[in-house]
């Protein structure tokens, strides 16, 4: 079956997101025209995965369309921003249309749940490499930032970090583990769910916040870092799923917490006077965030246990380390 | 040399292209904030460049870069638009620092020539893979499309289509050439110059407007279908460079006018009664535009040579074809 590219767009990737009034152009011209909200700052990112490194392969390909749009998601869920378009250049060996099926259904349903348009693209061929522009908006002046924490802001995360890197090891079969935890941890590897709402209703409580994709002790000290400060996670207070205690014992949960990457959960600093209203105003179970550190003067990213200081060789994932 | 992702991006990448006012956060956070202009729809578009697939391997880094940006202010351009801010995806198999350093170097050239801001980005590894995602703005309502022309409409290009696939050849070493021909074809297949002040100006006249890709007479037919017409080109009017027709003939240098790619020129239709006030207001000669041909009622796009219609087995390069 020879799809021409012209075909290929138009058959899977046409109405594959949701439909939106401000879009004025959406996919088949030169370029989309778009209605940006009046009053609003405009929030942009970009995210590539690519087979065999991001992946084991082959890649599912509903997990890789979806992934593909949640790791922007994510991106802009730690500005407090609300996402509105989508691009897709997807660089793929050749067009197997049930591939492409599975690929547009998974990356369709996660940009419908949060009301994305999918508004255009670009389709090669080559190596398999997907990479999604995400554009959103912010009232203006407003978008958490990584910057404007200071020493004594407590720090937070959401859900529960390390269960992807362990989903990951599931897929790739370096761990094993009971089908129960196992198909949990695998899920949240292959379908994360980015954290839109809450990153929106920190707006006015955060003072700083990041994204968790490359291991919460190496983001959180990235927030630190462009905060000016360092900061000190407290060990017993990591949130550990039952699933990730399960599969690998509390000590390599832990571990896997501070160190795993692909948890497309939101790291944020708070104010300690403000601390307070947050939980009223948004109450942490209902939430699903958890009080981890505090940011201090000192520089650098440390783990406290039981009083001492922990070491740790690899502090999240580095593409070219 | 080992480098992190963050250093290399820092070190390459965030005084790369042009400084603009209107970019609130550049690179280095989550995601970029951006204060789109008041009263101007938002311009978007987004192209991948693969080695090995759109250039000969190795790739020049320095072509690489301007190249992965040209593509997208191309598409701009066919759109009217005036762009602004660019992201960067780089997959590339290794961080090699002179290479990135010329990558940077070409896409920062063309981007502070167009006073194009580069405000994000992500680096990955895995095979050569380049995908920039470009913004702008075009008035409300004034953006070029390729439907809204009719039969009867006047039509023309840019430049001297076919240059850039006759370079391609050279560099692959299917062609050979004189030493001049060679270096001028080459560098318009290098270098392609998209033409944005022509795009600009050509709101107001164009009726439709596409930028010359994958081919004049399958761009030409993409924008004659998306009219709900057709399209006759007339061979003896093809606007050939000199260097094309000494590297190739004439012959064969009006059939790769015509089936090469990667011309990135604008190829646009005019309403009859405007082709006059276009030529006073920008005189042809001047601003390197040739008339072509015309569109007509019946579907499909034709050669016509001496009172006969030509038949070309190719129409231009589809990549899955």
């Amino acid at each position: 079956m020879a799809l021409t590219e012209f075909a290929l767009i138009d058959r899977y990737f046409r109405s594959c997101g949701a439909t939106r009034g401000d879009v004025r152009l959406g996919v088949g011209d030169d370029a989309a025209l778009l209605a940006p909200a009046a009053g609003q700052e405009l929030v942009a990112a970009t995210d590539t995965l690519v087979a065999g490194v991001h992946y084991p392969e082959p890649a599912d390909p509903a997990s890789l369309g979806h992934r593909a749009l949640a790791v922007n998601l994510s991106d802009l869920a730690a500005m407090g921003a609300r996402p509105a378009w989508a691009l897709l250049a997807l660089t793929l060996p050749q067009a197997e249309p049930a591939w492409l099926a599975q690929f547009a259904a998974g990356l369709g349903e996660l940009a419908r749940a949060h009301d994305v348009a999918l508004v255009g693209g670009d389709t090669t061929r080559g190596p398999l490499c997907v990479t999604v522009t995400l554009l959103g908006h912010v009232p203006g002046g407003s978008a958490l930032r990584r910057a404007g924490a200071a020493p004594g802001d407590v720090l937070f995360v959401s859900g529960t970090p390390g269960d992807a890197a362990a989903g990951l090891a599931l897929e790739q079969g370096r761990l094993a583990a009971a089908p129960e935890a196992s198909a949990y941890l695998r899920e949240r590897f292959l379908r994360p769910q980015p954290r839109l709402a809450l990153g929106e209703r920190l707006r006015g409580y955060a003072s700083a916040c990041i994204d968790v994709s490359d291991g919460l002790l190496a983001d959180a000290g990235k927030l630190a870092a462009a905060s000016g400060a360092g900061v000190e996670l407290d060990w017993a207070a990591l949130p550990l799923s039952e699933s990730l205690r399960a599969a690998l014992g509390a000590e390599r949960a832990g571990e896997l917490a501070l160190t795993g990457g692909d948890d497309y959960e939101l790291c944020f600093a708070v104010h300690p006077d403000r601390v307070a209203s947050l939980a009223a105003e948004l109450p942490p179970q209902r939430w699903g965030y958890t009080r981890i550190g505090t940011l201090r003067a000192a520089p650098g990213a440390v783990v406290q246990r039981e009083g001492t200081v922990m070491e740790f060789s690899h502090s999240g994932y580095e593409h070219f380390a």
